[in-house]
Parts: structure tokens; sequence; C-alpha cells
């Protein structure tokens, strides 16, 4: 089994989301890091990279040039794939840096902080036929995966209902006002884009509800909030969802109900039952029954085909988010692996969030902040997507 | 102690309500039912009488019949206070009939199922200085109170967010054309009233959050559906809230949420923690707190007064909804014995929903129904609440 | 439906488990208070005499006394049960005098603090042909009759293993020194009999195990412990059993697990699956399965005839402890309604502990002891049981 | 950061444990695996080393041609450390090979079959200093790390109590029969030594008492059974213990408790509170209180130094059985580090276990099944422990 050479664009000393996506791609030893530009600061970048153990030829001080540089180097040495792991606002143009050097591309949510962005994106990688992999990692659990799967096969019913909830606390304070990194670019419109709830955490409710029931929202309301005195982007949000097939949904956001840590839940309800999945307790599917009795399904058990797939280890030894990360990194890799030795990926293979499950994400953001404005429901094909 | 005397309105065979009440009566051996009119059947509610151990002579065979004899019965032999346990439609004039006899009233909720009729049993409860219970149980439960009370005390701080849900699934099919007797009034305009989910549960919720918070809802969109096909109201609902001070809040309530029992959750979230209680588990409080860890408080530990006032036995032998339902009969009739003997009931005896209580329900309800249909918000002042 | 006639012995002012007797004799008004001898010292007998509204003449300052007045009454004014609520060492005279008397009983556990006193109990119920029931409460829940059923009907397979575990932290300090009422009598070996956690809660989880699988203990190993310094009797205990069929098991109790309240768990493993039981969330019953994943079962569903008729409201719906307490009471009082009309009582009625369940708890609390002195294993047949 | 090379012997196709202990040092990029001897079958073992993508140079088909080879390279090409995944009985003599070639041990647990090949080992680690970590991985648990780090500070007072638990219900049929590769030699003393439970993972419970508690354990009684007809070793036990300070104790361990997948728990009560913590939730502490109350503590939260040294992710995004395992891999290869470059370890790289742990692992699997043969209580001294 050959590696998968990756870079890497961000994930600088301190960031938190660079060092998940090396540990995921870590994990199952089908990829290799090989180069990065780590930060803007070309110092930082060395450093980081002299902590990796890479070739410092390979660190690059902007993405600009990594990309220029990797793209000039042998078919059999450069970067296969870049991860772009940036502020939302650098999103498009390092993933449009990427693409015009044919490279494919794994980048954080959301895609970007504007449809149209989003939309040159996809057409991109279409138009070039790269890879692109936008990682709404929640989908790569194994239990929403069998959440998914039992949803497809009819197992409760004609769908009703659904309701998506992601409440965090950690913005219950003026954070971005006391210097935390995390907090600061996340309440700036210019990093952030429109949203600092509904893009950071609303994307990945919409994307979860999307994937597991296999429909796509049509129309919202949203109800935004900035409770928190001195920010200026929302910090709570509610938005009534219609999804295909008039399917009714409620998506709950929040970064100020304090001392929630990632309090994400996932309710679809059926005419003969209904799925409950948490992600804290990610290891365990609620399956609900007409006569009310619960039938409480566990990873690693007898689950569907696609379950089993994206799990490494038995029954009661809990996986977790490093694992369901690791599997869009996984599935990414042996995509790639198949495409170059002439092979057609499997569906497992493909199982991963693309670009235009991205794009709709974005859409969605623009149109809940829409709706707030409007004070009326916005349909999401009067943003382009539906 | 003497055991305050009282009578019953509905309750007949096969009534779920009304076995409730009277369990909630007998629990603390502090009333004594002795008349009833259980039935619009006179041999049904002759039936009740005989099952229950009444004479015969105080088993009527209407209300407007037990009205008249009680009324005409020595003051220390008539029913102090009745309860009143009908479908909806009938609490107004049963309610009106006994207040104009000056017996206390004990009334399921929703109080009434218009306006009018609300506000007219609250001028006639004054007027006549007559105590008039609304049963919204679920405040009875002594963690709810030690919600309430540390809420007051501020410590979670400045209120930001609520969340309340009711879920359930009994009504996943077309049970109301199936001669389910009690599905099938709820579904009924005629004896339901308006609504259907909001009047059945949803009213309780918003009780619920009014009682917690110490704060009234003011303004309502509703999003109202009807699920099942053939159904005439509503199944399943959101209900975006803002609270005096513009406190934000969503109520979800559901008769389709397939497999759900009674899946009842309050959260309130401050700028220093959150509350966090579920109705199937109820003797447990989560307190969440801005580390990010949890405390867990139960029922019969070292609690506020007034949790600890209506708490029967230790902590860690569980108490239930009998338990929380037979609070509110305690404290009316411990209010009932203070105003004969002449005493001030305590401010723990006076701890049930009053008429008032129950008459914001049913501007919550009128509200919400209204702003489905305009599609808009709607200011609970408009329709003589707020 | 006639009101049983019972009356109570012990259950003072301040007397936890005799309040929690009336409010489960009260819950479905089959039975009626109306005597009583509350306390050793007249005065306060009385006052709680008037406190639950007796008539005078029928509260009395001894139980000799009260055996005998109640004794001269005319058959249908005396009371037909008494209900035992003091310390253990005097549930064996009190209930001599009254069934010397001819008068039912229900008795607190353990039935008494010596085999030969219970042995004679039963000797003398099965004689006069007087029913006695012991409080062994914890088998009036719901679900712990459903687990019965189902462990009865095979769907858990071949019996394997149990484990019953009841720990509770009260006694982690001296409390007895403290003046505490309710750890100072369980504390005293002239009071309590020659254990403290096996004959206070040891007793139930016997009770529990035996009632549930259906066989009995046949051998005890155990470990006792006296952890708090200036205790006598013991506060910890491990328990090896083996029960019928050689069936394996362990029985842990603790007073000693600090912060624990009433961890009351039962487990018991198959050949097909297992059933896992906690007292504190009473209303639901986990069941192992083959292949990993679980089925939670809540009372009020699509349960057994024997959980059904022991249930009172919907499921969704907690019911606790009292309702439990109170399945013993009702089924006392219908069996003593039928034998009063001459009828057999049902299945159902009959579903209640007995004196010589009593009888075999106490003779499991003494080979237990008698082991722990040993350090070897004792058979019950040595002691009298098995 | 170099990485650490080491070598498998072990862990060919098929087998769970050898890709877990991959993953583990996978995880965090700082070992990178050089060399393996995977299967005693030279085409397995080549195929697994292929599939790893490893230098097939680098892939023998025997430990000790490994053990030679690898000692004959140059110090800078050599792996470091040896990993040793095979079934029990090859642990002594892989291990004893690689510690004669002078390369560092990383081994699974039991660390032998017998005492004196465990004290064999212990010797030969301490007199060639060199590292001798064996897979207790449990311990490895951030929470776990938490539990001992409160207790060891005092936080629930004097130790008075615990509880260990591990139970699984896998071998609940003859599966060993059946031609299942991990019940198989787990079953066959020739391969697993004189226990199936108690060494397959009481010996985890044992380590992760000891661990937690800081004490040893001193004094044992085991009783052991053999539930499921055919089989030869035990498949469940349960062992009261007795630790340092007479700390009283009980161990649970089943292979038959039908349903259960890891349930492994451990509690541990003092005088002022107590923990307790469940492998299957283990990103959750749960702490009692005197007063009933209970504290809940989570990873990633406001934790001692231990617990956020061996922490990679934020509170609320899980992690699970790879991370703490990965733990000691990353604890192991920065031990080396630092040995290689001089420098002291920390304490947190220390943190992992050694092989006198392994080894106090296999004697008290010794003691117990010798308690169980003698009926009686043996103290761990009479086995060379204590």
């Amino acid at each position: 089994m050959r590696k998968i050479r990756y870079g890497m664009v961000g994930g600088g000393p301190g960031a938190f989301i660079g060092a998940v996506h090396r540990m995921a791609a870590n994990l199952d030893g089908e990829l290799e890091l090989v180069a990065g530009a780590f930060s803007a600061d070309a110092a930082k970048s060395a450093a980081q990279g002299a902590e990796l153990g890479l070739d410092p030829g390979r660190v690059y001080a902007s993405y600009t040039e990594m990309a220029a540089a990797e793209a000039a180097l042998p078919g059999d040495e450069r970067i296969e794939v870049v991860s772009i792991v940036t502020p939302n606002h650098l999103h498009f143009p390092v993933a449009r840096a990427f693409l015009q050097a044919g490279i494919h591309v794994v980048c954080d949510k959301p895609l970007t902080t504007t449809i149209v962005d989003a939309e040159a994106l996809v057409a991109m990688a279409v138009e070039r036929d790269l890879l692109f992999c936008v990682t709404h990692n929640y989908t790569g659990y194994p239990m929403v995966k069998e959440a998914r799967e039992r949803i497809g096969a009819g197992a409760i019913g004609e769908l009703r209902k659904v309701i998506v909830e992601y409440s965090q606390g950690w913005l219950s304070t003026l954070l971005e006002a006391e210097g935390q990194k995390q907090a600061e670019w996340r309440a700036d419109p210019a990093r952030a884009g429109i949203s600092s709830a509904l893009g950071d955490i609303g994307s990945h409710g919409h994307n979860l509800v999307e994937y597991v029931t296999g429909r796509r929202v049509t129309r919202v309301f949203g109800d935004l909030g900035t409770v928190v005195p001195g920010r200026t982007l929302e910090d709570d949000a509610t938005v009534l969802l219609r999804m295909e097939g008039e399917l009714r949904g409620v998506l709950l956001v929040s970064q100020i109900a304090q001392g929630e840590r990632n309090h994400l839940r996932l309710r679809v309800y059926g005419s003969e039952g209904g799925i409950d999945w948490v992600q804290e307790s990610p290891n365990r599917l609620r399956v609900t029954r007409p006569d009310g009795s619960e039938e409480i399904l566990w990873r690693g058990g007898a689950l569907s085909d696609s379950a089993a797939a994206h799990t490494r280890i038995p029954a009661g030894h809990p996986e977790g988010f490093i694992e369901a990360f690791a599997n869009l990194y996984r599935n990414v890799a042996r995509t790639l692996r198949a495409r170059s030795e002439g092979r057609e990926p499997s569906v497992t293979d493909l199982d991963f969030p693309g670009v235009e499950d991205g794009a709709r994400g974005v859409r969605f953001i623009d149109a809940a902040v829409r709706s707030a404005t409007l004070d009326g429901w916005v349909e999401m094909s009067e943003v382009g997507g539906g």
C-alpha cells in the first residue's frame, strides 16, 4: 500500500484544527505529510515544519509559494492533495491556488464566505476533475452512517420531523476581546464571513441532517440573535426548516449555551420509529419504536456495511472524534490511490463530503441570514440552492 | 388535621387523568373524595362512584345537578373544592357552575378553549375570592422548583436562552379514527379547541418556562404542522419565543415524534451556567458550569426550602409524576385549610398554578395559532397577554 | 369497593418509614388507617394520631394495649391488618401479639433479628391462616416484575450469573454517635440484630435476586467489614453466592460508599441475554442481547401482564418508590377483600413477599455473618434454609 | 522531532490487537514502523509487511531472525523498540530475545504466563537498563489519570472501598470450538496460561485499581468458575481484595455476561467522596459527594496537569480507546527520545505501565487461581508480590 503525499496550509503552532487534521491523517497510516505552509509568519511555519520532522525545503512561508513549488516537483514527489485549515476567509484563495496547480483539496468548513466563491470552487473542481473534500467531519462517525443506512432502507418509515441541535457555551463571554485566537477570527466578519454560530457549527448541522435523511433543505426561517454585548455576529440561532418532501425540521445552534461543550444531537422521526444520535456519546445510536421501547445500537456491533467499513475496533472500546475525522482522510486517500492506479474507487472510498455539499452549506448560511434580515421564509432556490 | 372534602367532575371508567387526580389527592391523606359527576352517562357515573366507595346520594348524573345539590348541603358537609377532569370544552361551563355555587376549583389544562372564557373565569374567581388551581402539574416536581429557586437567586447569572421541548409519538397514526377515546376528543376542534399539540402539551411547556424563569412570554412565531394525513388540528409545532427582557427561546412540541413517550425537557442558559431538567428522569437536575463540568443535583439532597417542602422521601428513592401532581393538591388543601381556620396560607401552600397562569396558557395557544396563520410574529399583548 | 381497615405500630413523629407506609396505603384508596400505637411515648402517639385525624380512642400508647383493644372490637370495626414499622428488634413481639389476636400483619424487614423468632412467626401465620406480608418493597416495582416474567419465560436462556448491589454512603461518618435516630438503632445490636448493612439493605438484595430468578440462595461466603472507626456492626460486605442450579452470584452492600444514595442494581446474565435494573431509574429495564445491542423497556409500555397490573400511569410519566411500595399494600388489601368476600385472591393479588420470604432473608443474614466468622463457605441448609 | 523506529512481532492479517498497536503508534506521528515479524507463516508476514508499505528486507519470518538481523543493523537504522502483540505464551521468549539484543520492549499483557518468566524479564530489563512497557492500556485514559490525581491529592479523603468490574459476554458460547482465532488461543492453557478471564481482563482490572489508588493488592480470595460447558479455563470470577492499608475491594470479571461488550468500571469510595469511571463512556468522570450530589468532569475541561497532558482535543469532542492506547506509545517514544538525546524524561513521559507492573499482574492471576484451588485467602507475598 502506497502512502498518499499531502501538504497542509495553516495549522501552525497553537492551532487546534490543524493538529486534528494531522492526527486524522496519521491514524491509518495511509497518508504522509510532506509539505506545508503552516503560517503566514515564515519563522512560525518553519518551526512547525521542524516539529513535524519535515524536509525544510518543503516548508513554505506562503500558500502561493507552496502551490507553485509543489506543482514544479516531479509527479511522484509533489503533494497529491492539500489540506486547508486556515480561517474561513482564506479557504477560497488557497483552494483556488491549489486547484489551479492541479492538486486535490481537503478543506475545512465552511467552504467559503460567499456563495459566489463557493460556486467558483465547485466549477473549478468539476472542470479539472479534481477531488475536493470539505471536512464536515461529523458525517464520518459510524453511527451517523448507520442512521443514514437505516433511514434509507425505510427502517423508520416515512420521514416526518428532524431536530438538529449544536449547542456550545464557549462564547458566553466576549472572548474575542480577550485575545483568544479561535474566538477572534470567528467573530470578525472579515475573516469569518457573514455568520458566526451558523457558519461555524450550523453548517455542520445542516450537512448532518442532509446526509442522514438524504434530503435537501428547501426553505428556512432564521431567528438569529447576538446575545453577548459587544459582539458583531450572531451567537445564537434557531432556524426553522423544510426539506424535500415538505419534511419539517428545526436547527438550533448556540455559542452561548453556557456550560455546553459540543452538544450536537440529531433526531429524525418517521412514521415507524426514530433515530437519536448525540455526538458526545457517538458510539451509540438510540432507535425509538412505536411501542415506546427503545433499541440501543453500538458501533462495532451487527450493523450496516457502511458503518462497519468506518469502524476500526470492536464494540465496547470507544472510538471518537479523531477516528470519525480520519474516516474522511482515509476515504480521500483510498479514492486518490484508486485513481492513481486506474481503479474505480468503491462506494465506501467515495463516502466523504464533497465540494457541492460544502457549497450547499454556504448557501444555507446565506439563506438563514437573509431570512433573519427579511423576517420571513427564504427558499433555498433563491440563493442558488434547493 | 382535617381532611378537605372534594368532588370530581369527569374521571369516569377508563379515563386516565381522573384516576391520576384521585391518586394525587389520596397520597398525602389531606383530602377526601365525597361526591362526583363522573360521566354524563348516569349509570357510568354511578358505577364509578360505587367503585370509589362513595355515598350513592352524592354521585350525580350531571355537573349542573352536582353544583346545585352540593351548594344546598350544609357548609360542613358539602364539597369545598371541585376537581374538573373533563375534555377541554367543558372546563369553562363546569368551572363557571361551581364558582357560581361558591365552590373552589381545581381544573385540568388548558383552562378553556377561548380567551374570552378564560378571562371570564379569571374575573369570576377574583370577584368571588375563590381559589382556582389549573393543573399545570409539571411545576409540581421538586427539581423544577429547585431550578426556579436557583435561577431566581442568580445562580446561572443573567438569563440568555430557553429551550423547552415536549415530544410525544402517540399520535403517529390516525388514532382518533380508531375510536381511541383520549385521541378522539383531543383531535376534535369542538372538544379540544383550536389546537391539539399546543393545547395539550404546549401549554405545559409554556407554563413550565414561565414558572422557572419568572418571566412571561411576550412574542411568538409559530410554525405549526399537521403531519398525519386526515388529521384536522396541528400535531407538530415549533414556536420561537421572546420573553420579558428580550430573552430568546424556543418551544418544540410534537405528537408525531414516533417512539417518544413524554419527552419534556427544559433548559435555561444564563451567563454563568445552565439548568437542564428532563421529566422522564425527574429526580435529577443537571447544572452546567462555565468550565464545562456539570453538577448533578438529586431530589432529597441539600436543596432549597422550596424543593424540600415538596419532597416526601430521601434522595435515591425516586418520586414521580403522581407525587408532583400531589403537590398541587396538597397545597390547595393546605391553603383551603388555612383559609377555613382563618390563617394566612404559607408561601409553600400557595405554590400552585392559578387561574391567571391558566389564562396565559390559553392566550399563548391563541397567539401561536394566530402567528402560524399570519406567518409572522405575534405580540402576546395583541391577544390580551404579555 | 370496601376499604380495608388497618392500624400501625411505630411511625411516630420523625420516623421516615412509617410515613412511607401510610402514603403507600393511601395511594390507591383501598385502605383506611383507623388505629395506631405510633410511639412508646403516649403523648407522641396521641400527637401523631391527631395529626392523622384518627379517633383518639383508637390511638394507643403501646402495641399490647392496641392488640387487646382492637381484638375486642366488633369484627366490622376492628383493624383487619396491622402495619409494623418499628426498629427491627420489635418486629417479633409486635407481630406475635397481633397474630395472637387474629389480625393479619404487614411487617417491615428484616422480619426478625433471629432465625428462631422468624420461624416462630412463620409457624404462627401458617397455623392461624393469617396473611403476613414482609415489606421487601423493591419487588413491587413493575420493571422488577417484568424482569422476573422474562426470565421465567426463558427470554435470556439458562441463567448463569447474578450481580446485585446496594450501595449507600449515609453511614460514612459515625452518625450513630451524633444522635441521628435512623442511624442509632440500626447500629445498635440490641435493636438491629447481628448485622447492620446486611440486615438493612442486604436482605433487600437477597429478596430481589431470589424473586427475579425464582431460585434460592444455597451457599454463601461473606466478607464483612466495619470500616468506620468506633462502629460495632458491619457497614460493608461482599457476599459470594451460589443459587439453586449452581448459579453463580455476588451481592455487594455498603453503607460507606460515600456519596451514593440508594444505588440498588440487579443484573442477571443468561445464555441468551441479560437484564439490568437500577432502582434510581426504576421505570427502565435494560436488556442485553448476544449481538451487543440493547433493548430498553419502559414501564407502561407493551409489557407482561404482571408488570401491567402493577402500573398506574402511561409510559413516560415516571412512577417511583411510593408506587412500588403501594403495590404491596394494594395487593394485601385485595387479598384480604377477596378473603372477606369468600373469593379466591388472584395471582396478582397474592404477589407480595410473605413471611417465608422474610424468614429466608433472616437466615441469609445469619449465614453470611457466620461465614465471615468462619472465613469459609456456609450452606443455607446449615441455618435452616436452602 | 525525530520519529522513533519500531518493529512489531505478531499482528499479522486478521489480528485485532496488532492493528490497534499500529494505530496507537501512528496517531501522534512520533513513531515509525520499520520492521516486523508479523506471523510465523513467512508468506503471511510478508503480505502484512507489504500492506504496511515496509521495506521487504525488514519483514521477517520469525522473531529470532528479526532480533538478530535488527541487532546487526547500524544504530541509526535498527529498531529502537519492539512491540510484542502475540498470544500470551510467546511474550516471554520474544521479549527475552529482544532484550538480549539490546532493544527496548513494548509488550501486550499479561506480561507472561508464569511468575518465574515475569521475574526473569524484570531482572533482564533492569540489568540492561532497557525500557519495558506492558500495555495495560486503560491507565492511558485521561480521566483515569484525573482520578489518580484527585485521589492522590486527598480529594475523596481516606480510601475505604474499591470495586472494579470488567464484564464481557463474547465467550457466552463455546466460541473456541468454532475456530474463532481470538477465542481459541485465549481458551488454550498452552497459549493463554493458567487463566482465561483473569489473565485477559482481570489483569487489566488489577492494574487499573493499583494505578488509581496508588496502593498494591496484598491479599485475595478468588471465586472462579467455568460456566460454559466444554471450556477448560475459568470464564467468570469474583476476587475479594485487600490492598495496602487494609483497603477493602472486589474485582469482578466475566466473559459470559451475555450482551456486555467491554463493561470496565472502576469505583473508589473514600471518607469524603468517591470516583466512578466507566470505560465505555471514558471522557466522563463521576465524582460523588457527601451530600448526595455529583460532579461530572469531562476530559478536556479544567483538570489536572496529568489529565491535560494526555488529552489531544477539547472537551465535547470525544476521545476513545485508541487515543488512550496512543498515550502509552507516545510516552514510550518521548522517553526514548529523551534518552537518545541525553535528557531526563519528564514525569509525563515516564507515565506508562512498566515491567514491574506487568509482573505484579502475573502474580495477581497466580494468587487468585491458587486461592480458588485452596478455597481460602492467599497473601500476595506468598507468590512473590505484595
